[in-house]
């Protein structure tokens, strides 16, 4: 890396957009990248000529090497429009590497398609820091996304198809067809997979014929309750006609007709599971001992009872490999994983993050970003991704905008695709002063887990020195290691030296052993609620829905109390009102429903109702984007 | 070529399971392969180690170069096990490849991934002919197929989502957010696409302001019939419980619910698009004009009329470049597309075929493989895809078993699952005499085509020498060019060298100009139905339900009526009743709808009731397939 040469950026002002910069850019070789970073050839498969995906082996011959520096990027309550943290993130690297010479990697999520073609475009960051190339990153990119889909809806078909097989067969056919008798030596087998039903049904058997008539009885029927299944289908696709679906509709399974209905791909917890696994045979355990629904008796049924664990593994053994791009200034970056924030940790892989630990090194960087806001992303980052790993992170960066702490401290709406208000285009100390309050108390929350604390403002070219003081002194008087301006939208990342400088102090600044969770997860269900709803989102206290309180007591029963919470929250408030803006007090956190993640290891609390599936506006972001044919080149992507 | 070393066979007796065959072979690195082939570097993006795209660009840069002696695979009607076409078309390249130093390519289609986890298992060959590494082959391969689903579901997404936003918005608001006034300058522009839709409805203005109220209407009312949609959503899964859904059964879409279906991926138009264009700018118009149901006054509308059409073609503009392997004897293998042959024409790619011919060259061989029997694949191969190709075609190689004819001559039903009857394994001249027949007559319909023939015995070791001596005699008589037997499962390349040297004999006997389609184009859908229907089925003539006749004289009205007819028929008898064995007469072909593929290109008539998404049986494929942990490799994929 010392050797590398980085590729310079041309600097244009005004700034062109996105699309413009993406494209001026010959990314370099992925093969060139990969050798920078220390990658052997035997430890990466191309994905054509721009991306890579690299082995999980890497881990493993670097295992003596000592982790790089852990930044988490994360961010204040945003406005509709996004403060910033994809962007900062990569600016951040950008500026860590090709300007500081450090072995810099940025771990980031790979975006669902669905909205690239609806109201948002692509998550490449933006201006002169980005992602290249863009629409291989906001595609099918190496198609994880995809074998995600295959998985979730071969587990969705297998459960309605044994439903209806169990309702059509006795116990004999139902045993005759699992587990058939050889056709050649009449010897019976079961396939090993059925050994952990057998298991889990306290049958110490392997031979078949061993069996009791109950035992079968109990082996070949899962009894799975139609009505109250939690697997639902998915696409990546935002078809709001897929909220509410019935299915089996069909002549010969109409006796089993029920609704449900699709999430988007991302809000699969096979996502959750890539994201938080650790390792080819955690991710094997965590599909297998995903929870479909319970039995009419209450017994969660797992993917493993259905059969699918190992097949669900398979189709997913591609997906496990973090994929290599690079910024535009050729730093590498690991793109993997991007589990839904709404209701799932929305936080990038923790594979990519032990792989760039590795290759980075002590004296390296590794940026990974956490989705939403610090109350939810930064949070479940530490109580959830890094309990699974059981990775220290060093610090946090947290970014502002001043137009967002202006909204905060009482500015008007900020509604996406309508011109913004003037409080927000000239300068306003008075609305800034009152909502500086955000950041003030985001500070107060990261420093609760012990990690340094950095705070990038993300630059508009209408922000006051007057305005970026106040911040400033206000971030520090929060307890911040440090605030920055940082100017890496119009700069690349010459413009995001100074947040580099300040992370790297932070970073050393920073003793990692006093990096803490907010809670123990020997705590109850509801305790644990409590504590993220008091100490991180400055609630009085919580209520539950009948629904809620019956789900908590299941899934105590089932002994899924010891699992982290992962909160289902607006990430518009601290509180669950989106229009609760600044630092509400005062307010009672309801609980509507609580669902669990088995395999992904969290029980996740719903707070107000979320949407799974988005939808298209009227003229969506499509009728911008179309091929030039010539050239092969995409149009309109933004 | 000339100096590439093929891999030698290690043959073992008996004859191992597939996968074991399949991983017991390493495979070259594609890289091999490709140089082997004369592919430039430029020319390929790799996808992993042992796949890679090959470009367009090829087909330009060998323009002048003569093309390979073009083949095709066909078979006799089946029985539900198979015949062993796959197998012997890579057994076919095997012998003419590695053995008699040919430059010789497969072109095949990529299989479905939904049958590969249900009853069906992977579809790579079998025994010593066989597509490595087997796994990729049958799973995501290089993510056409995910691509396929995820621009099939966006046009899916977006048509409901129009229905809903013209059914709440007044022409001025849909206008308004169709067409919007730039916030900045104020002014108004059409995207390009909307252009399209407005040549189509003679409006020749291309500023927005010129338009008049009544113009206004017409353009942002697309007035889709919601009961007359034609377009279905896909997954490549085996879900029977998505053959009959409802959809916007949500609070905010339940005025607008409908009933509909999903297909599997494979049966998207969007797949049989992908399979019969010749170039990106091709599949770029076909993608605009597939049409996905009337408007309430019987306008048909397209996918560029819902604005989609470009974003279509950005998804799928890597799909559009074949995936080159290679076969167990390192022979190349081009895998693209698979067009569902149950309600699609069921051939590999013109594009792949393209490619291929042009590498080949003129001493060359591509060996194509057409689904189905022939009365089905191999005339859809002629009428539709070598009519959109214009390529010629020297000579077909139809593929019979002695099992097969001896259950048309009479034998007992042939059961997948269960055991073979007496008759079937051991020597019955009787059967065989009589069932012979549908082979005679498969042989004398491809003679029409004014291709060679040559047939190919899939030996299956029970065979006898009597038995094989009366096929070939029977072969002959019917008018083929050959009739040899094969034994590429059991030998490989070696078992299929006097397959080989005949269809390079009839190759050579056969003028290419002789070649003529069945039917010219000009002819009305009921002429060319019926034309199909007498010339190969042998039916005595053909009967519309009323839906047909209406169907019939829609496309009619709307222009479609000079589109080839793809028919969707059974492939288990010449007839419309699988259970018709032999030579059925005295038949009436009974048309129950017909449907329309604007985009592909084809008018196709149903006869009886496809099945257009499959189910998972009680015991799928998939319990017995996971991953071994330690070393990465997949166990239990057949």
């Amino acid at each position: 890396m010392e050797n590398f040469n980085y590729p310079k950026l041309n600097l244009i002002k005004p700034v062109p957009s996105d699309i413009e910069i993406a494209s001026s850019v010959e990314p370099l070789p992925i093969k060139t990248i990969a050798k920078s970073i220390g990658l052997l050839e035997e430890e990466i498969d191309f994905y054509g000529k721009y991306k890579a995906k690299v082995s999980l082996e890497v881990i493993e011959r670097l295992k003596e090497t000592e982790n790089g520096n852990y930044v988490v990027v994360t961010g204040i309550n945003p406005t509709p429009l996004g403060e910033g943290k994809s962007t900062t993130t990569i600016g951040l690297c950008q500026a860590l590497g090709a300007h500081l010479g450090k072995k810099t990697f940025a771990c980031i999520r790979q975006p669902s398609q669905g909205p690239t073609f609806g109201i948002k475009g692509g998550a490449a960051g933006g201006g002169y820091s980005q992602v290249i190339p863009m629409e291989e990153f906001n595609l099918h990119m190496t198609g994880d996304i995809h074998a995600i889909t295959a998985a979730n809806n071969l587990l969705a078909a297998a459960i309605d198809t044994r439903i209806l097989h169990e309702g059509t067969q006795t116990d004999a056919q139902l045993w005759k067809r699992l587990c058939p008798v050889d056709s050649k030596d009449g010897s019976r087998k079961f396939a090993p997979i059925m050994l952990r039903r057998l298991k889990k049904l306290g049958i110490d058997k392997t031979d078949p014929n061993q069996l009791t008539e109950e035992e079968i009885s109990k082996f070949v029927r899962l009894d799975i309750d139609p009505t109250r299944i939690t697997w639902n289908r998915v696409l990546d696709t935002n078809d709001r006609f897929l909220r509410g679906i019935s299915v089996g509709q069909g002549k010969e399974e109409q006796r089993f007709e029920r609704k449900t209905n699709f999430d988007i791909s991302v809000a699969s917890e096979i996502m959750a599971v890539l994201a938080l696994c650790t390792s080819l045979s955690d991710m094997r355990e965590r599909l297998g001992r995903m929870v479909v629904g319970p039995s009419r008796s209450g017994e969660p049924i797992t993917a493993d009872d259905l059969g699918v664990g190992g097949a669900l593994t398979v189709l997913m053994k591609d997906a496990i490999m973090p994929t290599l791009m690079q910024t535009l200034e050729g730093t590498p970056v690991l793109v993997h994983a991007g589990p839904f924030a709404n209701i799932a940790h929305g936080n990038s892989s923790i594979i990519a993050d032990q792989i760039a630990l590795k290759l980075a090194g002590k004296d390296g960087y590794v940026v990974t970003e956490a989705g939403f806001g610090a109350d939810i992303g930064a949070e479940k980052f530490f109580d959830i991704k890094c309990r699974s790993s059981g990775l220290k992170p060093n610090c946090a960066v947290i970014v502002a905008t001043i137009r967002a702490l202006k909204m905060h401290g009482g500015g008007p709406k900020v509604v996406a695709g309508t011109p913004l208000d003037k409080a927000y285009t000239s300068e306003n100390i008075e609305l800034l002063k009152k909502g500086v309050s955000n950041l003030a108390h985001h500070i107060k929350n990261l420093k609760k887990f012990g990690v340094g604390v950095v705070v990038a403002i993300n630059k508009f070219h209408t922000d006051s020195d007057a305005e970026v003081n106040l911040l400033v002194e206000a971030s520090l008087t929060a307890g911040a290691n440090d605030a920055v301006m940082s100017d890496h939208w119009a700069e690349g990342g010459n413009g995001a030296l100074d947040l580099a400088n300040a992370v790297e102090k932070a970073c050393k600044e920073t003793n990692k052993d006093n990096f803490k969770y907010l809670y123990p997860l020997d705590k109850s269900i509801k305790e644990k609620i409590e504590t993220i709803a008091k100490e991180i989102y400055g609630a009085d206290g919580v209520e539950y829905s009948p629904e809620a309180d019956d789900k908590i007591k299941l899934y105590t029963t089932q002994g899924f109390d010891k699992l982290p919470i992962c909160m289902a929250k607006t990430h518009l408030s601290l509180s669950h009102d989106p229009e609760r803006k600044g630092v509400p007090t005062g307010f009672i956190l309801p609980i509507r429903d609580v669902r669990a993640s088995i395999g992904a290891g969290f029980i996740y609390p719903l707070v107000g109702s979320m949407a799974t599936i988005p939808g298209l506006p009227t003229r969506p972001c499509f009728y911008e984007i179309d091929i030039d044919t010539n050239t092969g080149k995409i149009i309109g992507l933004s």
